[in-house]
């Protein structure tokens, strides 16, 4: 199938549309999922809390915040009562309102673990932000966890909800790439001083947990293989004040049990605008903006002389939208989701592989 | 500067037209270098022959062929006396043809030490097609008897001699991109059944040898600096008889002094239009079908928000006239060239090192 822009919008917008059609049920009884927001970070503020509002599955109905005037003025903008604010002392009473169903935690990526494993003693259901951890150990004491509180956990892997990426997964599974060879990836961006991104402890490490993990997850789900093994490269070239805690590079290579081979690479020291290229023995496809909220753009060429340009029209944050409405889906429909904790856990233990293999440690 | 295609194809053809222009001193008295072919493969055929016919600075004057036919054939097309042709037998009497000052060797990879050797004991000049050779050993015996010889040795990196590889180059060097952190480069083919390329002893190695070198080479000269350390991956993927004596795939990720990480891939089971990008502080470079005979294409954008779209008009041959009038202007100049056989045995002892850490060896 070979698409133009302008059917593919016009597809694209029919998804859409077709997504936003009532759900009567979910209506007459409102059986959306109501989440409380741990974080009022601009993932949470910029992103997250517009797209509930946007959103037919889910709504807002509670807010953990260390700032309590924050925490006021968004609970006032989306409709959550005053007793629904809870600070991280008292957060644990969230037990106690049955509005909440599910957390979605957006804390720096050391309070993951914390406060998934609070949410889940409290009963509830837990949306983590990506990385899942600062640990393996955590990851699998989250997981642990949400098991015995029989919550669910799903770890915040937005790309695997959206259509590019979905697409890109669907051409090399129809087999019209033929045999995959070889993944190019990278994620990165130029960081600013001062970002909790900076600190060891906080981050847990450095732009791989924060973005190179982005290129690992897709390399994962573009093969959908395991790595057998890692080879990897850090390195800090700026000397500026920044990277006294964390790496600024870090560069792997990764070997599938097919034969697959990927090469990757994650910086806090450049604007990568987050890419995929994947190589088959008939064609390639390429991904720029993969990993972005927004403007994935997919473009294959085949040998057989037919190729492909799919710029994605959809917005902000319409990722976020989709994938909490399939973690409400899941909770609604008792399903276990496909980017749970062992998701993340597997990425956590590969980025400690690399970290090894650079001679450093999560 | 954000030069727009059709400026870019101005000043393109007006630097072709000032390289066109005559070398009056050489027409006068023919100092034009004369190449003997060794080898009619399609390289030689198709581009280096061609090429030279199309130069102000070089002629052939002489072919080593073991196909008397062909040879007579392309003897008679490019005005070469019968007198000039020589079997793999006889030509070591190249030496007594004055006529001859240089040779250019397009043999399989095993055969380039023994014949750059041959030719520099006649005393002839050599530029040689790469990979270099099979071996560093064959490498380091190549520099000596050139050395010995008093000739000068080319090794036909012809993208250090190309316009876009060069603009990359200088992008980077002006500081234009700021400090380079990361590179990726891709280069590959879907080779058929039955290529000398399969062969371990002709080939020395898989793709890596064959087409990966040019994007260990581009890593190279684009960061302007010597690797520190690679780590790689081989694989074979296609069970179909093609990959019985050499690998499919190789992977690897390079660590350069200054901190550049560089990941790589190769295969001979994918068509990959030769690439890299070029990661940069502030802004990137990508530059598709690198490593062609033609269709170079260099896309920037800078943080600073400019872009530069710079497609690249010139057709193959342009890359062998340029390089073939590079080694003529440095014989006749008695300089040094800078893709001279030092260059070459780099890259031979990187891909050993890459075949090392895949438990191969060259």
């Amino acid at each position: 199938m070979n698409l133009n822009r302008r059917q593919f919008s016009v597809l694209a917008g029919a998804a859409l549309a077709a997504q936003s059609l009532p759900n009567l049920r979910a209506q007459a009884e409102d059986r959306r999922i109501g989440y409380c927001i741990v974080g009022l970070g601009r993932i949470s503020m910029d992103h997250f809390m517009p797209a509930v509002k946007l959103s037919t599955q889910s709504k807002i109905t509670g807010i953990v915040s260390g700032h309590p005037d924050k925490a006021r003025k968004m609970a006032a903008q989306y409709g959550v009562p005053e007793n629904s604010i809870y600070s991280y002392e008292t957060c644990d009473q969230i037990r106690d309102n049955k509005a909440i169903d599910a957390v979605y935690i957006a804390l720096p990526n050391n309070m993951h673990a914390e406060y998934t494993i609070r949410a889940a003693k409290a009963g509830k259901h837990v949306l983590c932000e990506k990385p899942m951890s600062t640990s393996v150990a955590d990851a699998k004491a989250m997981i642990e966890a949400c098991k015995q509180a029989n919550v669910k956990l799903l770890i915040a892997y937005r790309c695997q909800y959206e259509p590019t990426n979905l697409r890109a997964i669907e051409l090399i599974r129809s087999g019209k790439l033929g045999t995959v060879q070889a993944i190019e990836s990278a994620n990165g961006f130029n960081i600013r001083a001062g970002e909790w991104r900076l600190n060891k402890k906080m981050a847990g490490g450095g732009p791989l947990l924060d973005v190179g993990v982005y290129s690992l997850n897709a390399c994962r789900y573009l093969t959908g293989e395991e790595p057998v093994e890692v080879k990897a490269y850090s390195s800090t070239i700026d000397h500026d004040g920044r990277f006294n805690e964390v790496e600024e590079n870090t560069s792997w290579a990764m070997k599938f049990p097919s034969g697959i081979l990927a090469s990757c690479n994650t910086t806090y020291g450049a604007n990568m605008n987050g890419c995929y290229r994947v190589h088959g023995s008939k064609g390639v496809i390429d991904v720029e903006s993969a990993f972005g909220y927004q403007g994935q753009y997919l473009k294959a060429s085949f040998d057989d002389k037919t190729s492909l340009d799919e710029p994605n029209p959809a917005k902000d944050p319409s990722h976020f939208i989709r994938m909490g409405d399939y973690f409400s889906n899941c909770i609604l429909k008792n399903e276990t989701p496909k980017t749970a904790g062992e998701e993340g856990l597997r990425d956590m233990e590969w980025m400690s592989k690399i970290y090894e293999s650079c001679g450093l440690s999560l």
